[in-house]
């Protein structure tokens, strides 16, 4: 059995130590002692926290970093973006994925939400760097051979045993990318094998339109038409959701999740109403989307994005508290997101932040953690009572970023 | 005389050396070789790259972090700004800017334009730090004994002469707070005594009505009419400029500084017209504002939020390239900044970047630098030839962090 005595952390402003047996926090509190054989990490008054989850992206597309970014959306899909996925392999994937969650653990993020060519190759990378992740293949018509509905919900269904820190979903691409056909289909395979679904919608006007257009009806109703709007749906993006949309998201107990970085980056020119979504009641996440389109993963710069566009949109500096963006990064607006809280018996999943870190010694700690820090003030990263980042190293990143920048070579990038 | 011979950096995909003596660039290339005496500082294929330039902040205001940043501005400034700011003494402002600077130092920055209280704290803590200034007193009507024009402008042209790395600068606070005669009275000093202005202008919507009322022109305008608009004024924020005072300031050579992270913090509501600004032939710089606004002071996440905020603006992914938000960044843009080319000659201001640093590693370096990096891929920072930084560690730094939370508590914030 794995054990791991963290000592002497702050947690609220006390001196607490935590103790993990086989991926569990065994005790947490100021009165508990490391067993003979524990690994023992010394905190030094490091400030213990729980990690970010990154609810939407594509981690394989590190490989796709720096190029074309400041291109059109569809110049940059189809004269850059396109081609390339073309070329990749699952050896492309694998390293292009463990580049993601190398830069991940470096900044605290423990679990994400991943859509992705070559699944198998995601999860066996987010296995092998340690974190956790919820993955799908993307289901979509009409791209070829690949993505083909039955093929890519047989997939997903293929990774559901595959570990524990692997969750499998069906991920029907868009609205505008699966027919009603394909869409009906994954609801009922999804239900049929009780598998979470995550879809992009509603991220940009278009979409929207053609929705209307062909449907008589906006993305969220439609999908609630088709079956695919439950509590265990996430969806990707929701920048143009109307407050009938996020009342019915509410009602059947969807999740939202918001990518402001992405959404700015690609200029779709509007703002992922949360004010409205939070007043509806709806469960809402933060992703980054994927690093060709961010281009980063640290998803401290992502929340402070999130309070400033939603601040900005709004016209009011008080329209969002930073304990509010940073409940949000760290998936506690979304439990179908998967975040647990720091306690007994949960997973043995946290950070450890510098306390020397000038961003967060003045004033409230959220308001530090949301505008003044980057990912650089995480010491430790511990994901199922397993460090894997201690003193901001992570073992093997060098052969990491070198492998991933083979990879990007071999496929004409990089 | 002190010497530094920087070693095997890599700049646009050559391996070259830099020698630098008694604070300039003397050669830079890939024949040259370390003198006897020279202290060495091995680059390891580091990226040799120009630092940034924060052309507005308030630095002392380190020190209000995190002390009521979510509330609306005017509550903010009167419920925690203004009463804290009575109690700062000239210490307090010392440590509060010798934290700036460590975190400038940090994440590359080594020249700024600071506006603040105790500018002669200020001076001594840049110094002290070894980085660059432009600094400047408020100078303002009606604020009681603070900031009254003849003592603000006798105040800067005594720091004229205080260091080499000092410049001494005019700082009316806006129009909104000066009247017209002491407009006129700082123009006329700054001319007289050949110093640069520093100005907030443009920055919210009800200031510009205002003027517009009172005045009966736009902003810029009204300060061309009381001789303050020049090649030596440096304009922080420019929020509403319109493409009529875009054109007036681009003939009068004076440079807009945008602050897109404080803007919207703030939530003033707009953002900078930088397409109308470069059409217009407008110097353009980027600052933070101060980190009670912001809160960071690392110019990466503001070159970022700058481009993301110009994408979304315009609807347009295209809006702004990634290299040209760097060139911003750098001061390349806007010459009255003082950003000096890397060349034998000029000052020996550098920055050196992780090569290891895999959000630098993949396709087009100006996008890395924009899109994916925050100020932790910088490992050394060198200023007048000095290595402020070295393998990302600022000797000193500790006793920084603890002064200034010292200096913090003692004015009831912290």
């Amino acid at each position: 059995m794995t054990t791991l005595f963290v000592r002497d952390a702050t947690l609220d402003g006390a001196t607490v130590s935590v103790r993990c047996e086989d991926g569990l926090i065994a005790a947490l509190g100021d009165d508990i002692e490391a067993a003979p054989g524990d690994e023992v990490l010394e905190a030094g008054d490091a400030i213990l926290c729980p990690p970010l989850v990154n609810g939407h992206t594509h981690a394989a597309m590190t490989l796709f970093r720096g190029y074309g970014g400041d291109l059109p959306l569809m110049r940059w899909l189809r004269e850059r973006i396109w081609p390339a996925e073309d070329r990749l392999d699952a050896e492309d994937v694998y390293w292009g994925t463990r580049l993601a969650c190398l830069e991940m653990i470096r900044s605290g993020t423990a679990r994400f939400w991943d859509m992705y060519w070559e699944p198998e190759a995601v999860a066996r990378a987010v296995v092998d760097a340690g974190l956790r992740v919820t993955v799908g293949p993307p289901l979509l018509d009409g791209d070829g051979d690949r993505g083909r509905p039955r093929d890519a919900a047989e997939t997903s269904l293929e990774l559901a045993g595959f570990h524990e820190r692997v969750g499998a979903s069906i991920a029907p691409h868009a609205i505008y990318t699966v027919d009603e056909t394909s869409l009906r289909f994954a609801a009922g395979f999804a239900a049929g094998h009780d598998l979470p679904v995550q879809i992009h919608l509603s991220e940009t006007r278009a979409e929207v339109e053609e929705c209307v257009r062909e449907h008589g009806m906006r993305p969220a109703a439609y999908l609630d038409a088709v079956g695919l709007l439950g509590p265990r749906t996430l969806l990707a993006h929701g920048v143009w959701l109307d407050e009938g949309e996020l009342e019915l998201i509410a009602e059947r107990g969807a999740t939202v999740v918001t990518n402001p970085v992405a959404n700015q980056k690609l200029a779709v020119g509007g703002v992922f109403p949360y004010p409205a979504a939070r007043d509806a009641g709806a469960a809402v996440g933060l992703g980054t989307d994927g690093p060709g389109s961010n281009d980063s993963l640290d998803l401290f710069a992502d929340v402070k994005a999130f309070a400033l566009a939603q601040k900005h949109a709004a016209g009011d500096a008080a329209a969002i508290s930073a304990a509010d963006a940073w409940d949000i990064a760290t998936g506690r607006r979304a439990p179908l997101l998967g975040a647990r809280p720091l306690a007994p018996g949960e997973p043995a999943d946290f950070l450890l932040l510098r306390a020397a870190a000038s961003e967060l010694a003045f004033g409230e700690l959220a308001e530090g953690l949301v505008y003044s820090a980057s990912g650089s003030v995480v010491d430790a990263t511990v994901v199922a009572g397993l460090v894997l980042m201690a003193g901001g190293a992570v073992p093997g990143a060098e052969e990491v970023v070198a492998k991933a920048r083979e990879r990007a070579a071999r496929i004409g990038l990089g």
